[in-house]
């Protein structure tokens, strides 16, 4: 009722102290419902709806600039800058995406997705304007749990340096995605109580107070020692003294003192932070009582809350989880690190059961490699369990760190390939390309749930760096028969016979299965092989594909610049051969989000589209021989 | 007369109190009088005689583990532990690194070369030995600079966390490479004279203390408020608070008050934090007056302080320094960023005419490339200069905030290809394969001067993402009358012959004129283009060479993998082409110090070894074609 007249941006200022109520109350209810049946982002979204209703009616939208950090909990913006319809289609392939998006909006003032970036971007923003002369405000909403990147750290500290007008909007949850780590949060958790500060306020000033003659203006005379007094009566002293102007901390649900800080905020010269209590889930029981399970979800029931759709078969993350408890068991220096991503990587079991070998480094991809490099050379046997696009944040310390002194790092990958409805900042297409290059880095990738765990092992024993790469969702549970021992460097035939050879690399191998059959049923003979080892290439097995084959076909789900297919081409120019090779791998470009089936046709990765391509191909070859 | 009494790890023990003394002064004149000659890192080292002393003096190597923050400041390390010879070939081809190596002393606990690393390597031996049940101190030294890098921060927050025995020296000279920047520098700044909280002590105390009647219980009482009178009476509370103790300040050259100092931190139970004040330069005079001239040096006059050899040439940094100067003039939307490299990068400069326009992110790569997105999404021309290893930190920033938006972002890649002495970790050997991976980026590589500054020119009014890269040291100031305008994605033809083309990029022209040179002497014709554009690769000039020329080379001073002749292999493999490809190309492999020349011949990436693999690949082809 108070949903339909929110049309576009500003709408929401028409409404009055309780129809702002209701409104927060409609889109709960709105959010729960659409979520439910879409899957999303839910308790981060919950939890801010009072947060983004402020600053909607204290800021004006497009001329300010809004920042959400990671950009999931951007849902409530969604709606009120006029995108409520857009939730039947949400992450969905051309839908609305789940994160902030120019494209989409003038009121999304910035791309997000992974954490940490908002205060950086904000920040640019914020100078820029000022260069140009113009007057808008900016506003970076960034969580606790994305303050443990270091990338945040490095924009307040230099936020605090340019002393421009700049509002950094800190909700504090106390969580990340799972439960918060570090000393930052320890910090804020002072801050939040903010006892420990009151306390001696009251000491001194009681005491100082009752003295009979004198004491009142000895009060005074202290609230007078400005910058030292500070400590005593304000929190969030850190901000300060680095130069951030910290007001809070304000009840994150509270409407009306939001809308306060805002104002008080804007008043402010200079960088101020606005320290914001939320609780994730909010106005949801499920979600407040789970907001781990209910941070990214599939659709579910709205009354018990539990999923409605449930995969019978386990995913790579399970398989991974599994092996990695197992190989716990007989290798006393296995360790297990993650940035904040215990559920999402599978080591929550290996937590429960090791929790002295379990490391959550925070949202701190950077650290955690070197810190795993650090494991390594003290005689440990670390894995880092981490995502396909996160892993791009330690990108320099694997050169760095890691394989320059070939210490025994085990980069377990997740979500590689396309992961589907996350989109372009998650999908995890350049790890093929960006490990391959790194000197002395060994590249594996499973066909199936098996080999996974196979990998897995092969990788911990090998005392080297090396990366096993897998993706999201349900693990291949085919040719469970083909389990020859991982050995170093060497690719595993699975069909042989002549003309035409596909070379797959990790999970494609489920299609390759599936294009390869197509492709003898109108008359072609192909042969199969799962590459195992995307770095170092067989290339035995290379130079023997040439001599019976007229068409080698590489499979990926990788860029194609850097990846294995162009590494095949390069190799076999180097040989005597007239064999052709077609690279079946991803375009140079960024892919949306959507199923990962309606992706695959999009880039001409799907069946269809690679039997055309093996077809089209083969009979160029063929009518060049002629 | 004392330095002649150290051979190995441990013999500074032997030395009394005077003695020791005596070594810190032959130490520095030891210092001043090798750097001199061959050049090196020479203010940072004369700044930590006393501390390094010190640190040998309370632990027992190579048990205990120092691992040194970059590690430019390990000189003295590596005198007091028999080093000292390595000295007269010091960053030389074969001789002793400038940074610390595990395969040059097992007192090096951990290799070092970038920023911010050793607190998380640090962090990694420390919980290491817990696991294994050994018993050894850990000991990172990080510079206040290097605590501008987020990673830094990130490790301290996960040292917080961890609660292990675990000691970090924050050598604090108030320096990065150039003056310090940010909010953390300003909180330093605080804790250095500690005033304010002297300030504040003192008021209350001598207010209190000058009551006649219970003034003295009434401090006691304050005293015993513990974790808040702690912020009265303690500097560093934001360590405190993370939970890391706080020890400090110590003046950086008693070498009494040091050793105190870390027979405390050895007591500590969990990490401690020892802040040690030190002076960059410390004992001789010019490095003290100019600390960021004689940061990095070469050979110097003693006397003097002045460079002994200087290059009559322009530098490309020189060149792109005044190519700046030039657009500001033109452009009042131009903006420049650099991570803490001024000087290094050419940018004071614009600094010091444009200070409104500049901007010092600190050692903060990441935050950088994201806040340059900021500024490119407020309507300005921002461009990041930075040196080429360097930006592998931004590597995700690049991906994730910069081209997936297509911000026009301009990258100046300073320190590309071989670097020289400071060797393995500073060579700028990936940045051609890391960026063209890159949806949205151009990336471009100039033959000579003029061409680096139209290139510039051409990267800022792109309105796109783009990367100019460009070398170390003297600019090639030949072929200045070969100065077509820039066309997007179009090479140059610079000599237009048959049979052999090769296609250079970059800074490689100068030695591919000269390999064309040998090759016409005897007998062979050669076609020379300039590539000009690494991404997009000029397709039409790849295909029109395929007409008249049986082998194209490629010449490109960056790893093979993913690099431009890769991609050019598997470009002409989809033609219908009998041409043969010979990429010349760094081997995946890493590249230790030594001269630029040397190096190349080492990888058979010299003018000969150039000459010979051009006539061997094609006399195969020949072979191959009859």
């Amino acid at each position: 009722m108070y949903l339909e007249q929110i049309h576009e941006a500003n709408d929401i200022k028409k409404l009055n102290e309780q129809e702002l109520a209701g409104l927060a109350e409609e889109i709960r209810t709105f959010l729960v419902e659409k979520i439910s049946k879409t899957g999303g982002h839910l308790a981060s979204n919950l939890g801010v709806v009072e947060l983004t209703m402020a600053m909607h009616l204290s800021f004006q939208l497009p001329e300010d600039k809004m920042i959400w950090d990671v950009g999931h909990q951007s849902y409530t913006h969604k709606i009120l800058t006029g995108r409520k319809e857009g939730f039947d289609d949400l992450r969905k392939y051309g839908g609305m995406s789940g994160f902030p998006k120019r494209k989409e909006s003038d009121c999304d003032a910035f791309d997000t997705g992974h954490s940490s970036t908002s205060i950086s971007a904000g920040l640019g923003y914020a100078r820029g304007r000022d260069i140009l002369g113009q007057d808008y405000s900016v506003i970076s909403v960034i969580g606790d749990g994305s303050l443990t990147g270091g990338m945040a750290y490095e924009a307040l500290n230099n936020a605090a340096e340019m002393k421009t007008n700049f509002i950094i909007v800190l909700n504090d949850n106390h969580m990340s995605i799972s439960k918060n780590v570090g000393g930052m949060s320890s910090y804020l958790g002072e801050l939040r109580t903010a006892r420990a500060y009151t306390d001696l306020k009251d000491t001194v000033e009681n005491v100082l107070g009752s003295i009979p003659f004198g004491g009142e203006k000895m009060v005074r005379h202290i609230k007078r020692t400005k910058s030292s007094i500070k400590q005593l009566l304000v929190p969030g002293m850190f901000f300060e003294d680095m130069g951030i102007k910290y007001l809070g901390p304000v009840d994150g649900h509270d409407l009306k003192a939001l809308c306060r800080a805002f104002t008080e905020a804007k008043r402010v010269k200079g960088p101020v932070l606005v320290h914001v209590l939320t609780k994730k889930g909010k106005g949801y029981l499920p979600a407040e009582e789970n907001p781990s399970r209910f941070h990214g979800t599939g659709p579910f029931d709205i009354q018990t809350g539990e999923p409605i759709f449930k995969s019978g078969k386990d995913s790579c993350t399970d398989v991974f989880s599994k092996v990695m408890l197992d190989l716990a068991k007989k290798d006393d220096r296995l360790v297990a690190i993650t940035a904040a991503m215990e559920d999402g990587t599978g080591l929550a079991a290996f937590h429960r059961y090791y929790p002295d070998r379990f490391f959550d480094v925070g949202i701190a991809e950077g650290h955690g490699v070197t810190f795993a490099a650090g494991l390594a050379a003290a005689g440990l046997h670390p894995v880092f369990a981490v995502y396909s696009s996160f892993l791009q944040r330690g990108f320099d310390q694997m050169i760095h760190d890691v394989c320059l002194q070939k210490l025994p790092v085990v980069f377990a990958v997740d979500r590689a390939g396309l992961v589907g409805s996350d989109g372009e900042t998650h999908q995890g297409i350049f790890d093929l390309s960006y490990l391959s290059m790194i000197p002395n880095m060994t590249v594996l990738s499973p066909k199936n749930k098996w080999e996974l765990a196979d990998m897995v092992r092969f990788a911990v024993r090998l005392g080297a760096p090396a990366a096993v790469r897998y993706p999201r969702g349900s693990a291949f549970d085919g040719f469970r028969e083909y389990r020859a021992p991982i050995e170093y460097g060497k690719s595993e035939p699975v069909y042989e016979e002549e003309d035409i050879a596909i070379i797959s690399v990790g999970h494609m191998f489920e299609q390759a299965v599936q294009v390869r059959k197509r492709l003898k049923e109108i008359g072609y003979n192909c042969t199969l092989i799962n590459a195992r080892f995307v770095k170092p290439v067989d290339e035995e097995m290379l130079r023997k594909l040439t001599v019976e084959h007229r068409l080698i076909v590489t499979l990926e789900e990788n860029i194609r610049r850097g990846g294995f297919g162009e590494f095949v081409i390069a190799y076999l120019a180097g040989l005597e051969t007239d064999a052709e090779v077609l690279n079946l791998a991803l375009p140079d470009d960024y892919i949306e989000h959507g199923s990962v089936d309606l992706l695959r046709s999009e880039v001409m990765l799907d069946i269809e589209s690679c039997v055309a391509r093996i077809i089209t191909a083969y009979i160029a070859e063929e009518s060049r021989r002629d």
